[in-house]
């Protein structure tokens, strides 16, 4: 049983929190945000955690405004594993969370779901100290980074070069306020924005922004981790790697089947492409979640051999754990109990 | 620099000399057949071996009729990995092989390309002699198993459970006798076949099924291996796995694109596929090759983080080496080199 705590509870960690109860050998112990901090060794209550607009609402929630350290000072010795879920604005923001956990004295895995490569470089220059501290960090472990970087640094093995990798993703949710924070984040991809800028506008210019766009974001060379990533696992140098999407922020059906394109010189010397496309009724919460506790369950593999600091998704595999036995029943369970919230609105 | 040693010099081993001739990191220093063995500290020419009917016809080779045993009790202190290219007929031969190895005290990695699932079973069953020996043992690592296998255990992680995956594979060859051992393990998963049938059978009786269905091969519901590795990897029991595929041993153009498809319900309850499709115009030399070498990669690694044992492609991924900086002049000079030989014949 791996022991888990979410940092973060926006949309990627809520929905961490049903897919955790489903599966058979990850217990959520562990949520944090910026109102405070619940920990039960007995396991949290997914859906508690989804209605919960901040964590203070959880049942025996104790509020902080040092949740992160006060948590991880108390509680380090239960928790195995730490899933990084909070929105990365500005760039150092989740390289500094790092720091902040390594002082705590946490031993064990972290991994997270960050998308730049300047975010992905600062965790990558912290290396020896995660080394010197005891703790795997996995990077980079979402969809794209992540899933779709695994499986071109895989796919790149009937090449003896890689010429291109492309790729493209589609994502559709039908409000924009689901995921406040990814979306934040694809807006500073955009033409005339940054982190930084974005970090300080309001959800009233955000949606200024979208409707400027009819809730559609067209992203083309994105500062997207996987470039960096494939490099340091030497499937070809950066440049030589794109990633571009469309969201729909209006719609859940995705405008564009998610892919990843590799394309390379065989040794004799022909040149083909692969293509990996993600169905499109599998959402981000599923491509980036279930890729993140695969990472986790493979990092706690590797921590059992001794390793310790820096690892990105393109240097893994992600290692698949089964769902419970009455998994569907919870399945139930939670859509009818959170269908009941969203009538009760 | 992995110092690799090749049992068997048919198709497969001899494009994987070829292979090895254009990456970096890796050093083929000795090769053997039923005739005898070479080896060479500073590394074997692709050309010479590819070119050989036997391998007692290349430069420096030493006749034996015990050649595994002989080349290994005498070079096992400069060898790092060992591929396993032999046919596999009967399905107990190379389970034999590697007990063989044991013997000799080789300590290393060691990877196969089999296929089929009693075999990869037997292999699984010596888990514990490979322990107690020094010897870390990758089974399945080839194209199917191997690539498509680690692709779908990969790709489960978008699901809870994982309710189907389905392999087809495409596959062609201009004339079968280049990849003699292949075509006949084929024909050994046909109705009315097994390995002990074909084993048996002259190249003339196998030329004369192939005639019978015009070069074609279709293949169904085939003992392949992907089942279980993907059941021992907790992605599914093995009843979901399907293999199939189409081999048109007379026309270089494949007949189908190889691709596998994994079909899951997620976490919200929504049932999705995601595909993996090869480029055509990647051959089973690529597909098989490559992956092996990338598993062999992972496999050096993982030896030094103190890992012995038996594991599967499912458990893994295959780390990518890149190219020699002069390989388009390599592949060039392997390419007239060899056209010269055809022209001559």
């Amino acid at each position: 049983m791996i022991n888990v705590a979410i940092l973060g509870c926006g949309g990627l960690g809520q929905n961490m929190a049903l897919l955790i109860e489903q599966k058979k050998n990850y217990k959520l112990v562990a949520v944090c945000d910026r109102s405070g901090y619940v920990f039960s060794e007995n396991g949290l209550d997914g859906v508690s955690i989804k209605r919960a607009k901040e964590v203070v609402e959880i049942k025996g929630a104790t509020p902080s405004e040092n949740s992160i350290i006060d948590l991880l000072v108390k509680h380090k010795d239960k928790l195995d594993a730490i899933f990084i879920a909070l929105p990365n604005l500005p760039n150092e923001f989740i390289p500094n969370v790092a720091k902040e956990i390594i002082k705590t004295g946490f031993k064990g895995v972290i991994v997270d779901a960050l998308k730049r490569t300047r975010a992905v470089e600062m965790i990558k220059s912290l290396d020896s100290e995660f080394q010197a501290n005891g703790i795997l960090y996995l990077t980079g472990c979402g969809a794209t980074p992540g899933l779709l970087t695994t499986a071109a640094a895989l796919a790149a093995q009937s090449f003896v070069e890689v010429l291109d990798i492309t790729i493209t993703f589609g994502v559709g949710i039908s409000t924009w306020d689901t995921y406040k924070a990814t979306i934040r984040e694809d807006i500073a991809h955009l033409p005339g924005f940054n982190p930084e800028i974005v970090s300080k506008m309001t959800d009233e210019e955000i949606e200024a922004e979208l409707n400027k766009r009819n809730g559609i974001l067209e992203l083309e060379h994105m500062e997207h981790a996987d470039d960096i990533m494939l490099e340091f696992a030497n499937v070809c140098s950066r440049e030589r790697v794109t990633t571009g999407g469309i969201v729909d922020t209006r719609n859940s059906k995705k405008p564009i089947s998610t892919n990843v394109k590799i394309t390379g010189r065989t040794f004799e010397g022909k040149v083909s492409t692969h293509t990996f496309v993600l169905g499109d009724e599998t959402t981000m919460a599923c491509n980036v979640n279930g890729p993140v506790l695969g990472f986790m369950k493979t990092g706690m593999w590797l921590y059992g051999l001794g390793v310790r600091g820096t690892l990105t998704s393109a240097d893994l595999t992600a290692r698949f754990d089964p769902a419970k036995e009455n998994y569907l029943e919870i399945q139930k369970r939670q859509q009818e109990a959170l269908k009941k919230v969203t009538v009760m609105q």
